[in-house]
Formats: C-alpha cells, structure tokens, sequence
C-alpha cells in the first residue's frame, strides 16, 4: 500500500535496485578482507540471513587482490567500499565488484572521479555515491547541523553532475548522518531532486540494544514514504542482526514477503481476566517451529478481540475462565481456560499442515 | 528540526496536548482497578519512568468507585478508558478523570454520546475520540484492509460533528490500528481534516521483542512528519517498558529532551584495525552511571571518525594499536590502544563533573 518513488533501475549483478523490483537489504563484511576464508565464511552467514547484497572494505591493495577471489567463491553480488584512493576503486571494479561505493568526502579530484567512472563503465558496475555527513562536514569551520542538509545535497549535486557529462547513470545514491532527523530530511531532499535509486541508512547507529529504535524510524520513515530502493542497517555488532533488523523494518510496512508467522496480542489492561502474556509467550513458542506467513492473534477481551480474531488465520479471544479459539476468522469453540493452550496447539499443528 | 503541525491545545488536569507543548508519553495501568493498591503502586512505577497521563479501564461500576480513590492517591492526571457502557463514562468524569476515552465501535446511540459530552463539559474534562480498526471493521461483512482507513476517518468524522455541534472542544483523536501502514494512512488522513491533538499508537503491536519495530516505524514516521501530541506504545508486557520505547522514539527523532549520554559508533568493516565493538561496551557500561546528556562516540577508523568525533563531547577514534582521544570536538592525546579505557575513564569522570 505503500506508493514508492519512480526511479530508473539499476542492475547490479542479477539484483535489480529501484523501480518496483524488491528492496535490496545489504550488509558489510567486519573482518580483514584480506582474509580470504574468514571473509567468504562471513558473506555465507550473511546470505542465509537473507542479504541480497554484501560490501567489504578495500582499503589496500592486497585488499582488492583478495577481493577477486572473494568474487569468485561467493554467489551474492559484492560492493567494493572504497574512500580516498581512487586506484583501489578501479582495482576492485577489475577484480570483479559489480558495484561500488565512493565517497565524495574523500575523493575530490575531477580527474581521478573520471577514471574510475570510466572504468566502471568499461565494466558494467553501478557506482554508489555515499555522501556522509561526518565525511563532508568541513572540520576547519564547524559547519552548524542544520546547514549540513544543504551541505549534503550540494556535495551530491556536484558529484552527480561530473557523473552525468560523462555519460555515466547507473548510479544509486546515499546520504546518510548518524542522526535520524537529518537523514530523513537529506533523503527527502535528493528524492526531490533525483530519479536514481536511493540506499538508505542511519549511519554509526551504535550498539544494537541503542541503535534499533533510532534506524527503525529513520529506516521506516523514508521507506513509509516510498523513498528508499536498498537499505542497510549499521549496528556495532554481528552484521547478520544488521540483515536481521533491515528484513524487520522492511516486513513492518509490508514491503518484504513475510514468511514466518505473526503474533498480534493485545497489551492487556484492567479488563484482561486471565494471563495473556503467558498465553502469548506460549504461543510465540510454537511459532518458532512454524514456516508459513500465519496470522495468529491472543486477545484478552471483547473490545478489540473479535475484531482482530477475525482477521486472523488462528486466534484466541480470552473472556473470564475461558477463551474462544477462532480459525480462518470464524468462531469454531469454547473451551476452559485450562484448555486453551491444547487446544490452540492443535489448530497450529493444522494450520501448519495446509496449504 | 520537525516542522510540527499546527492543532489546538486541550489540557487534561497540568499537562498540555497539541500547540507547540512537549509531546506526552502515556500507558496504561494492566492490574485491576478495582485493586486500588496494586493500580496506585503500578502508577507509581509508571509516572517514576517518565509517563505523563496514566490511562486506566473502567468496565465496571466497582472500578469507577475505585478510580475515585485512586484519583486522590496520585499525582499523574487519570485517563478513564471507557466501552460500551456510558454509564461508566459519566461515573469515571465524576470520580476525577480529567480525561476519558471512548469508542466510537461500541458508544453509538447519539442520547448516551450527548448525556457524555455534557458531563464532561460540566467537569471540564477532556475526551478521546480513539477509534480502533478492530472495534469498526464490520464483522458481518468483511470489509477489505484498504477500504479500512476510509472507514475509520468516516466514523471519526461522524463522532467529531456530533461533540462539535454540542459546543465540545476539548476533543484529542486516534485511529489505531495493529497494520503498520494502516495507521500511518490514518493519521495522515485524520491530521488533514482536524486541527485536534492526535493520539498515536499502534495497537496490539505484540510482545515486546516483536513490537519494538512495528511500534518505532508507525508512530516514529507520524511524528517525523510533524504529527502526533501524545503517544502510547502497546506492549503485551510490563507497562513500564511502554513508556521506555515511547521515549526512545521521542528521543530518536529530537522530541524528548535527552537527560542521559548517547553513544555514536561506527559499524566496523574490514578496515577496522582494533575491537571497537569492545571498545563500545566498555564504554556504555561507564555511561550507565552517567546523568547528562553527552555525546560520545567511538570510531575505528579515519573514514569517518573524525569528522562524528569532532561532533562528540568525548570519542575515541581508534587507528592500528593506537587510538585518538577528542574532548569537546578537538583531538586531546594519542594513547595507544592498552591505555585507551582508562584515559577514556579518566575524561568521562571530568565531564560527568563538569556543567
């Protein structure tokens, strides 16, 4: 139900970004990328989790070295991230990066921005153009937050000028700040401005247990109004939460295929009779065993609870000492409190079972 | 930085809602009213974790008769959560509720919503208008998720003309419901039509773990599009941690004012030369004991680093075997990488001193 942005498309390997193609989520490698084995075994965890596409650093040349073996071992299409050196990009677009990131922040020089445009183009690689705040916020006069918005789209402008006189447009653009307002206003700012595919990202989030809420609303905000064609969420920790959280945030406003079940439940109140929660976190349980898109909700009275039963596959409606099971939306029995948890586990085990 | 949007201002007892007042956090007490011991202590948990309007149920007269008492026992203004029964509504504005809430699903008949508006003119009491897609959505004829939004801003529409027309004013307003998208729909169309505070919250949004995403992108996108006055996140679990994630969410988008530090860390990638994942968790554990408002930021490498480092109060940016330290946004020492927890130590508890 969301309407997303018109954009061009943008094809990176097999992964088709922007358009009505599927958001891309993305992480990054976090060990040596010269560390061929730990790299690969890295990028296999991420591609079970569900990671359409991966970037590693590339700060040296044994680096880029690596990264064609790394290109050859792993299936997913590999971002190079590339910052000061624009011989390391071009080395990366040669060892077989099907993308890659530079950041205006730290390669300036027009002249070194047309060679890696023309290798990429030699090549058939997208380039991604990350602007980020703490990269182009000039240091030598401290530029005041909100200014940096403007700051951001300037930077951009620029760049993607030298880009497009040269014939150059399978671009993704990104501008990210590790604070969620101002990365919400930039994002809405070169949506305005721009056609091409937008990545988006709250940057330097923090630890997961800090950084959830922060990227969920900055991440969902943008996607909320139909910006955002790849996304990549940047905890300090294992990337396989950040792919975890990313495929979250995307399910939430129904732009991922759900494939495991969903619990709604009712916070409970003064009118609750018997323990929902524990009911819940019952429930919950044996929903870890399920693989299907299943609707179940848990509901503690008559307010809300037929309502949201009927638009579940499976749910109870708890009253006073007993609770209604509902399937497919319809009342199908009463049974005594004591009951509920047998009973619900039945109605899962064919729920799971049907097509 | 969020532009908000424009609405009257209702009070409800000393808190303000809407106009240009700080956004309220509420929640909603989960023990029975009518155990006015166990409701006053959970109140008293709830308003210590930051809750500015406590919402209670009232389904019986018992627990209207206990509202009174609790009324007196508080100091948090009491929200009456009332269904079905007008009754109740008029019982809990006399007990001492400075705001009730009623359901248009369940209060239909024009005489009872009159015999409610009049009371509550005569108390100077507040009400929500809190429509929830689970109370409306038709259960006889199923009616389709998108046609959903158009039938809950019809039945808002309907209640609203029904107030307006007795001379009520004092009116605050929700659409709810537990599809993220949906709500969003909502709101926006609700915020076009009325200049009443708004309410949000995403219902039956689950346990906990689940809820956490839901809940951020639903009410965190509303408010960054400048709508929203009053906030409650619905949680099946301990109250308490409703008020914790509906200050986070303020928190995240620059609503709340923030009383304790926030820690900016990169994500590390294959340049990172130290354990800045490490590094952090060290770090926060000596910002749990801290009480101001800091920004500090641990970084790995010179991509970044500096440039969030120089927007830090204290940070570290780590490079191979050695580590910068900045002290309100200028580079203090270089430490190398063994020394860096406790000269970090030694800076936080100047800071932590210091006005």
């Amino acid at each position: 139900m969301i309407l997303r942005r018109r954009t061009r498309q943008v094809d990176v390997g097999p992964v088709r970004l922007g358009g009505s193609n599927p958001i891309a989520v993305q992480s990054m490698t976090k060990v040596d990328t010269a560390d061929v084995r730990a790299c690969v075994r890295q990028i296999g965890r991420l591609t079970v989790a569900g990671c359409d596409l991966v970037r590693v650093a590339v700060p040296t040349r044994a680096d880029t070295e690596a990264l064609a073996e790394i290109v050859r071992r792993v299936d997913v299409p590999i971002i190079a991230d590339v910052h000061f050196s624009p011989d390391r990009a071009i080395e990366a677009i040669e060892a077989g990066a099907t993308k890659i990131r530079i950041n205006p922040g730290n390669i300036k020089k027009r002249l070194d921005i047309l060679r890696i445009i023309d290798c990429a183009k030699q090549h058939a690689a997208a380039v991604r153009i990350g602007v980020n705040e703490a990269s182009i916020r000039d240091l030598k006069e401290d530029v005041p937050p909100p200014r940096r918005t403007v700051l951001m789209l300037r930077e951009m402008k620029k760049y993607v000028r030298v880009f497009e006189r040269r014939g150059f447009e399978k671009l993704v653009l990104s501008v990210k700040s590790a604070d969620v307002v101002r990365t919400i206003e930039a994002n809405r700012a070169i949506a305005d401005v721009f056609d091409y595919p937008i990545h988006l990202g709250l940057t330097h989030a923090g630890l997961p247990e800090d950084a959830r809420v922060p990227s969920a609303v900055a991440i969902g905000t943008l996607l909320a109004e139909g910006i955002g064609d790849t996304i990549r969420v940047s905890l300090a920790g294992d990337p396989v939460e950040e792919i975890r959280l990313g495929r979250e945030i995307l399910t939430s406003v129904g732009l991922s295929e759900e494939h495991r079940p969903r619990l709604t439940v009712c916070p409970t109140c003064g009118r609750c009779k018997i323990d929902v929660v524990r009911l819940a976190r019952q429930v919950r349980k044996l929903l870890l065993l399920i693989d299907k898109p299943l609707k179940v909700a848990v509901m503690g009275c008559i307010v809300n609870g037929p309502g949201e039963c009927a638009d579940a596959d499976l749910a109870i409606c708890a009253a006073q000492g007993k609770g209604f099971i509902y399937a497919h939306g319809k009342k199908k029995s009463v049974v005594p409190e004591g009951e509920l948890m047998a009973a619900l586990r039945n109605e899962l085990q064919l729920a799971a079972r049907s097509e």
